[in-house]
């Protein structure tokens, strides 16, 4: 599934691209004057294939929940089980991933993809778990639909979760690799699958969510190790670690790249010695959006260092890409970097869930709704300079 | 009535602020993993005088409409009649700043307070021209409420035209004073009477608009005079002009500053001399806002050289102005300075119109409805750190 995936991404599409540019030149505003909602739209003409591309409604959050091994090292201040806890925040709609998707009217999808301790709470929808299922012998088509973004009559399903759980936790990177290979592709198609799903039900737009407590240790290592950056440039305070557990956490990713020694030409090794089980989901769901051609919104410093894995694996998934916000983890700004994305909103968040994400999704419609709805001189009688 | 709306503006209120403080800290994220949306809904608490503040809505965006003596000087590339061109353009609904209210559920007011031409399009409301009637003998209940933000059944009604042009353009700031001392107080006293009739049909947030061909220049003489800031860094290239243009506008600022020295401690002089109406009507929305205690979303350089003025009559309203984007144009950057605020998108826009306000809006609306909905860590069963 990984490998058809990958072959589906294509180069965004030039024509539709110079119809973009022509005809924002045309609309009753001056040249330029929208700034980087002009490039953005441009860009997703091209992603669509067509100008203008489709409004990105209905939006689907898709949160992939995973621990981590390395939670052990004291890189969080946090206990292991409030990511099973934030879980059931997030089901019950309490959490601010949960407000922000309630007022941009986006469907929420929490994916057990990894988490240390069995849920407690029943899954609306279980995926095959691809860990022990060849992907080969499961066709797309047997996937059912496993989150409808949202009902017809413009009310919001609940948030629903898949119970997708490859293994529960990554062993711990200080020690030995994060995954096996087979259990870092599991992941990542897993978010594939749920790519797959969200766009069948008519998602218009994917946003990247995460929850995991630790997992801005397994992303920082990412980070780094996909843009050679040093770990400290690429290690963030995360939810906001005092100085000692700081320095521990640099300690930390240093030890995991030094034992290691990730190749970035093999992104699935990289994602099985340093990663994460949501980590590499991100990158299956940024790459099935990618496939499809529809654009995905992505989060904090998790999601763009999925991105990297993604962008390695198939260089055209950029195309697919939208950076929602910049995180205050300074790996993230690696990232972004690495990747040639400028974000959209830049407000000093580092919750992650998805939240900068649907923050920055209005502008995103914003930005294509120009393009379908705004008059041009002509047809306004408006006079040009 | 300015005097007594300015009377009416109070300093935010302690105890809500500490209030909104206090449950931020007890919500399921991280203390401060917000960024600048926690700072921002304790503020709007402050604001509001009871936390949670209300949600923001419904929104309504006014757009000022106004002609400028100093076009004369050929400060931009664009005729003059493209401002009326572009009202009729905004009561068609073509405009970019329709379709991003459309997007945001906000209602669309046009108020013609300075047009250079008769309007070919009937009004939707009249307000009594308040240079003719003096303000005293017009009874604030006596004003109609020209615009209904949101029909109950959701729908959103089209915009609307109200008349209440105060003179057919300004004069030349170069070579006499743009207003009187009373067109001055009268524009500032439409601002103040659309604000009124806007909350009194329910909005629960205000939003600026503008709409005059080369009314960056009288912008950049505001920002410059209430600052003191060089004109060559209070002055931009508003719709693009090239440096030749740009370098006359310079020196028209340059010359009107020099010619009228007016004194940031006479407000309504400032405006007088080198404003425009849809300037100063901008600069009474903001003080009708702020004494009513309802936030005003600041649009770009038009917007924050009018907040000027009104924090120059009445400091405490810029507890009332939420900064919505940072225009391209230096002198918005140079007057948020001066004012403290910091803006909340920074997307490179230089429209105008109030769409940089509208695609701020959802994130003020978030750190809003954060406080409403986002359970605690109690309340959630969430371990904290």
């Amino acid at each position: 599934m990984l490998e058809t995936t990958i072959a589906e991404i294509r180069p965004p599409d030039p024509v539709a691209m110079t119809a973009a540019r022509d005809l924002q030149a045309r609309l009753t505003k001056p040249a330029g004057s929208l700034g980087a909602l002009e490039e953005l739209s441009v860009r997703l003409a091209g992603l669509a294939g067509v100008c203008p591309p489709p409004l990105p409604e209905p939006a689907a959050v898709a949160i992939f929940a995973g621990d981590h091994g390395v939670h052990a090292q004291r890189v969080s201040p946090w206990p292991q089980e409030v990511t099973a806890q934030m879980i059931g925040n997030f089901l019950a709609g309490g959490a601010v991933v949960n407000a922000f998707a309630r007022q941009a009217g986006a469907s929420v999808t929490v994916v057990d993809v990894g988490v240390a301790a069995p849920l407690p709470f029943p899954p609306t929808h279980a995926v095959p778990d691809s860990a022990a299922v060849p992907a080969a012998t499961v066709p797309d088509s047997a996937a059912p639909a496993c989150a409808a973004p949202a009902p017809a009559d413009g009310t919001l399903a609940p948030p629903r979760l898949v119970d997708a759980n490859v293994r529960r936790g990554t062993r711990d990177m200080t020690v030995t690799a994060a995954l096996t290979r087979d259990e870092a592709r599991a992941a990542v198609e897993t978010g594939i699958r749920i790519a797959g799903e969200l766009l069948d039900a008519g998602a218009g737009v994917l946003l990247t969510g995460d929850m995991g407590i630790a997992n801005t240790t397994p992303a920082a290592a990412l980070v780094a190790a996909f843009t050679g950056a040093d770990p400290e440039a690429a290690t963030g305070r995360g939810t906001g670690v005092d100085d000692e557990t700081y320095r521990r956490k640099v300690d930390v990713v240093r030890t995991a790249l030094q034992r290691h020694r990730p190749d970035p030409a093999d992104p699935l090794g990289v994602l099985a010695a340093v990663g994460g089980l949501e980590h590499a989901a991100l990158t299956g769901l940024i790459l099935g959006a990618a496939a499809r051609r529809v654009p995905v919104l992505l989060d904090g410093v998790i999601a763009v260092s999925a991105a990297l894995a993604a962008a390695a694996l198939a260089p055209d998934a950029v195309g697919a890409m939208v950076a929602g916000h910049r995180s205050a983890e300074p790996g993230a700004t690696v990232a972004l970097r690495h990747l040639g994305l400028d974000p959209l909103v830049d407000l000093g968040l580092r919750l992650g869930e998805g939240t900068g994400a649907l923050l920055a999704l209005p502008v995103v419609t914003g930005a294509v709704r120009v393009l379908h709805e705004v008059a041009t001189f002509d047809a306004a009688g408006v006079s040009e300079k």
